[in-house]
């Protein structure tokens, strides 16, 4: 899933997503109800409309920027106070308040409130939060249930989200605690890709893959580089989100399937012809080659933004088009060690 | 004429460009020099190939780039030693020179390099700039015919550069001269939208009216805003171009053709679900409200940025095609004058 933090996957338009391939696209909760404001984005019609974007929208919970980005006033059972990063202005998120600001947004599938602790904390923390994030679980579900019999509609999903660090055995028990709870349409991973290492998360995700229905879609929240797709994937997950494709274009870096990652602002591409990378069929690759990108990334240029965002998010959305046709033909086992080999081979 | 600085139209495609009904569109000889260097354009295959635009494309002489932006180290009659405001490097620009650089860029059209002295320089300054600007432009054409001869190609154009202030008798004079010197295909109007009175350019261009071959297009260099262009084509001109449109889109400001200039961070267009400009059938407007691209230009998105740009290109180039709508109907002195009252009367 593109990231569209305020609405917009930046620098690209909602066109552009549907042309490269996009399906899904996430909506930040906490930076939509700062700005424009949930209330406002309800009044206009809901993010579908405010955005134009008609395809699927998830919204997150708030949850991971509120403890990552907000200056946070006090965290406690009933939710979190937290001041606004913008004009320092107080809020507080409750579990049924980040319900509601997702209804508002009319996303077509909400994000329960977790409480997300930092990567590098004690064990006592995270279990501390998982039995917060279970207690707010159940309250976001009442009040899930509640919205959906006011409005009539049943038509928005809610998956709840999986805290528990690099803890196989907090993550197993989670993942029990919650299916006591009930069933549930999709599962958040959430709390990885948050500095720890590479195989703490790759553990969690293959002591999860037992755990979690695997009839249900498993999101793999704010990941990833290429290899974590794949890595991700092989272990049972099927939705991700990060804003790595997006970000690192700004600033000149592409995944190319031949070379890995690369800067563009590179010496070396001043004067080559082919396209960003040869295998894409992205509306950058086919239109413009990498001596102009080069240029227009190297003068600070918004085309150049665009460009390298469009084929980063397209070489993200190919890969997962890629898996999804491997792992149908039955050869995904091989054809991704192959893959990963020649990528790890490039260098990255 | 869009104005592409460095082979982009900024935060605009070049299809963007041509969907917008953007003719020509102008590139900057000065920063194309320096970045990345015209050299390296035309083994590139020359800027029409390099920024993929297959339109025709002018260029300017990088006369007023060299006399305002970059630090001047010596004017002397053989040419400009300047120093680059990005590095610092030393080079030199000859009349000679300029033709070759333009040359090796592809232009359609090359502009004269021109002596353009400031706004609120001497008379005597401008005698004497109008006098070395005579001077290189024999050398100019000189140079351009041995290119010519050289390549055995006659498909580029150059336009010579009148400058004179706002004298009235030495902008006459100056046409007179090259007049002189023999036929030109199209005529260059420099040194006006410099920091002058409004009325000064608009006294000049009414002088200049009796004096350029009427069946000769008349560029009127660095212009301008939406009134500015129907003044300006009232007094006979007929190309311009100007960076307003982007720039200001980049700073949230739209041209409307009810409400003038407006400020799309404007509070009052938060849920305003018109599009930036009812009238206007461009990308922006047929796709998306106000009350997004407000919140898109207020919270610095680069879509709003690309959004206010497509737009306010579609609007002046549309003021372009029904000011010639007009023209040929043959109302265009009550036509304009309706408009510019009804533009005036939004306060702009």
């Amino acid at each position: 899933m593109p990231v569209g933090t305020l609405g917009t996957v930046k620098a690209v338009s909602p066109d552009e997503l549907r042309d490269l391939g996009a399906n899904m696209v996430l909506g930040n909760t906490y930076h939509l109800f700062l700005r424009p404001g949930s209330d406002r984005v309800e009044r206009l019609g809901g993010l579908h409309s405010f955005m134009r974007w008609d395809g699927p929208l998830l919204t997150d919970s708030g949850g991971f920027q509120v403890f990552s980005l907000a200056a946070i006033r006090e965290i406690h059972e009933e939710g979190v106070v937290f001041r606004s990063h913008i004009d320092g202005s107080s809020h507080e998120f409750t579990p049924e308040r980040v319900m509601e600001i997702q209804r508002e947004l009319g996303a077509d599938v909400a994000m329960a409130f977790d409480h997300c602790p930092p990567g590098d904390c004690e064990r006592s923390e995270i279990v501390e939060a998982n039995e917060r994030t279970l207690r707010w679980l159940e309250r976001c579900r009442r009040r899930f249930g509640e919205l959906e019999q006011r409005d009539g509609r049943t038509d928005q999903a809610m998956f709840p989200v999986l805290q528990g660090g690099t803890h196989v055995d907090l993550r197993r028990q989670h993942v029990r605690q919650f299916k006591e709870l009930g069933d549930w349409v999709g599962w958040g991973i959430g709390g990885l890709s948050v500095g720890e290492k590479k195989s703490g998360m790759l553990d969690v995700l293959e002591a999860l893959h037992g755990e979690i229905p695997t009839d249900r879609p498993r999101y793999l929240m704010g990941v990833g580089y290429p290899c974590d797709l794949i890595e991700a994937v092989s272990r049972g997950c099927d939705m991700f989100d990060c804003v790595a494709p997006t970000r690192n274009a700004r600033h000149g870096t592409a995944w190319t399937a031949s070379e890995g990652q690369v800067n563009l602002k590179g010496a070396r591409f001043r004067d080559d012809t082919d396209p960003i990378d040869p295998d894409c069929d992205c509306y950058a690759c086919t239109r413009f080659d990498r001596a102009y990108v080069r240029h227009l990334v190297a003068a600070g240029e918004l085309l150049g933004m665009r460009l390298v965002s469009i084929h980063n998010l397209r070489f993200l959305v190919r890969l997962g088009e890629l898996a999804r046709e491997h792992i149908l033909l039955g050869d995904f086992p091989s054809w991704s060690r192959d893959w990963l080999e020649r990528y790890h081979g490039t260098g990255v």
